[in-house]
């Protein structure tokens, strides 16, 4: 019984994207330090349709992923998209997988650990050549410089996040941008702070008040410097603690 | 042709709750000053089903709300519920109506003037008696009060959100569980602050350093002096400055 | 004393976007019909930062909006953009409006009205020209192609939502937008349905199954025929029923 | 230095609840197997405050999580809550632990094997005694009794959610408790799906047509079959395909 995906279709309109999406599935991903970790992603993947194409095979995209075993890098995500896209007859394949990530973390002044989450994501586009974009999102605080400019007033600190895309010719590890990342900022944030280590991160952020907009330049200087990096988005937010809303700066550079 | 809901169902088995929910509909509220709001609400709305019955008529909540017009208030939700309830024999109704409601506010140097979300609830319950809890959740500032404490280090603020429900036997207008709410906060939060208003905001915040403990049991001893309430419910969250998580207390009393 | 914000900036970076998001906000809109409606909206306002400035004054977004009176259209969107942008000194200012929006609809058989929330979505941006996009997304329904060319299986009907942005010449009204978009989709939902206008809704999708890229091309086509429009996207999603992802299909044009 | 926390509080307020929530944190659980897995989980953590302490100390929930190693099980949480009950000096503690746990399914036809996610929650409570929640949110398909009624109209399938909240003696793995909710519904939702496979799966939901009130009953049922219970809450939502919200029937007993 032929299938009514390959029906032929004769208006003449190709598809961006057709896919899968709010999909969860588990993936293994090495850290830094080369050790295997188990995450927990939401995954987006699809094809481009041709014009003469009625529908793709969406289970196609769930025997891949089913089948795919040893942990994400760019080579296994190359070989992921290349069986979608062979599997599919499709022009171009993309995936995006998010997942949280945790960083091991220690308090500034007592050096009590605790594990972080970030949310990391990995973008991988095939087309005629291989694109993969590492991106995080990482908490931090920043502290407002007008506040810090008037005598007598006490420093007005936020949380924020800075949200870093880079897509690279060389593998980028999440935990060297989260590192990038944190040091962009007034003061990293932390799960575990005692109260001395609590007056040692206000009294950092005090001596480094920041805006969002000065925490965006200090990462494009940042990601500017690395070396080998083709294209990067950077967003920071501040959830305000004044209001109830968020201020927020971004940057892109190499498209 | 019998409706297959009416079927008897015979395993004995009564049911709690059955009904919509994640349903959005336009309702018109009154605000204090009596003038008429227009506003989007996310409603669930329910009814218990006997043991004897297989399913309850879905379409009658939709019929209900949707003849329904004329602002929200003890009345017209107490109607409403017997609506539903009859029409669906029912032995009790609920409906919980949420809905963002603006309030304006002044900034507290220059006197700018604003329009600040909050979230209400509208909780109605009838079987016996009639039910109603009034239910806000207000953006707040608090000032950590160890951060203060020590010389030369700047007061840690964060945003934070208090959460009171309140069943009274009379109405409790939404805008007064706002004003009583930000009574019991370091600082309010505003949309509009300019540079002076900040620095306002600030020392006033300064003067009051405060834990989310002693949010709550402000706001305990503002609910108890505002007599007529049977039953109460408060929960202070702050979204922590130095952490990606937030602190919480929460008490409630009269059940 | 002069503002910290206007501080030289030397590192030669200018920033695209500065400015406020997660802002809650009430404003009228006017619906076809010409009535004014009171709708809650979600912002997100911006300007871009030259690269000699040191940062934005985030207090201008807000002063802005609370002057802003009357109902949105194109040209209240293009004099709020002017005031943000000249009140700033920037290069180009945008503004994201997202509230929701109710159309009243009536049922298939026994014409019961009632009032179904869509999503909407404008995007003002002003630089040397000024541009506007509307966005919709409503929620439809389909039927899978598949499972009504085997006998004897039933229909596979799955809620979706389908969302389209236009940016064009002359206004788009929302309404006419959620007009179209309901016509491209097996067959459209609604909030109050009796037994008989389910049957009836039923029985036009099961006249008309469609996959996602279907209903896409139906707007494509659908689109190129209205005439004025200089860019769109359209993306089509369905909650699978017999998954517990969203299958999806996208296509922009105009670029 | 004494601790501002431990100030003397004289207003005769206890409060049920002080603690920390929304923090993620890495877990490992142990699945039916005896595998270990790693999850990510978002936590909440508290005790009860007795009405002469001014606050509690925050860092030690998460000095205790971040010393915690080895596996979730019944000993391993009280252990944990003991600790933290007696850091902090507390008439009582609470942990609610929130992860999406994978379980392995075949395709109804051809057997093709995917990684289906679940949402999973622990919650234990220790005061004079200790009690252990276990409870899971699994996606379902439900076909609708009376869609199938009428001759000539394909059943009206929808996606579904079972959650069940179950309080008992012994511990109830997990997975266990996905298998007795999947059981109750029309029929199972699988990641994969081949054509066969979709078709297998909707002759299943076709043989079994259930309102969500019959799938609550079904559920309870089971409970009061399986032994050992003390307490048990469930509620059924059907995410409607022929509207945009939801239907939900729900059930508790034993408290």
């Amino acid at each position: 019984m032929p299938h009514i995906q390959d029906q032929r279709e004769d208006r003449g309109i190709a598809l961006d994207r057709v896919g899968v999406k709010s999909l969860r599935h588990p993936f293994v991903v090495r850290d830094r330090a080369g050790r295997e970790r188990a995450v927990t992603a939401t995954v987006t993947a699809f094809v481009s349709l041709p014009a003469h194409a009625r529908a793709t095979h969406m289970s196609a995209f769930l025997t891949a992923l089913s089948r795919h075993s040893g942990p994400l890098d760019r080579d296994s995500l190359r070989s992921l998209l290349q069986e979608i896209r062979e599997g599919l007859d499709a022009p171009s394949a993309g995936l995006e997988i998010a997942f949280p990530f945790f960083v091991e973390r220690t308090a500034p002044s007592t050096g009590s650990r605790s594990a972080m989450a970030c949310d990391a994501r990995l973008e991988a586009a095939l087309d005629s050549t291989f694109r993969l974009t590492t991106c995080v999102r990482v908490p931090v605080m920043t502290l407002c410089p007008c506040s810090v400019s008037a005598p007598g007033v006490p420093g007005l600190a936020q949380r924020g996040y800075v949200s870093v895309s880079v897509r690279s010719e060389r593998a980028v590890s999440v935990e060297d941008l989260v590192d990038l990342v944190e040091r962009c900022a007034s003061a990293p944030v932390r799960p575990l702070l005692r109260a001395e280590d609590e007056r040692a991160l206000l009294a950092s952020a005090l001596a480094r008040p920041l805006f969002v907009e000065d925490v965006v330049r200090n990462a494009v200087q940042a990601l500017d410097g690395a070396g080998g990096i083709e294209w990067y988005e950077i967003e920071a937010e501040n959830l305000e603690s004044a209001h109830d809303h968020s201020v927020f700066a971004s940057c892109e550079r190499g498209r």
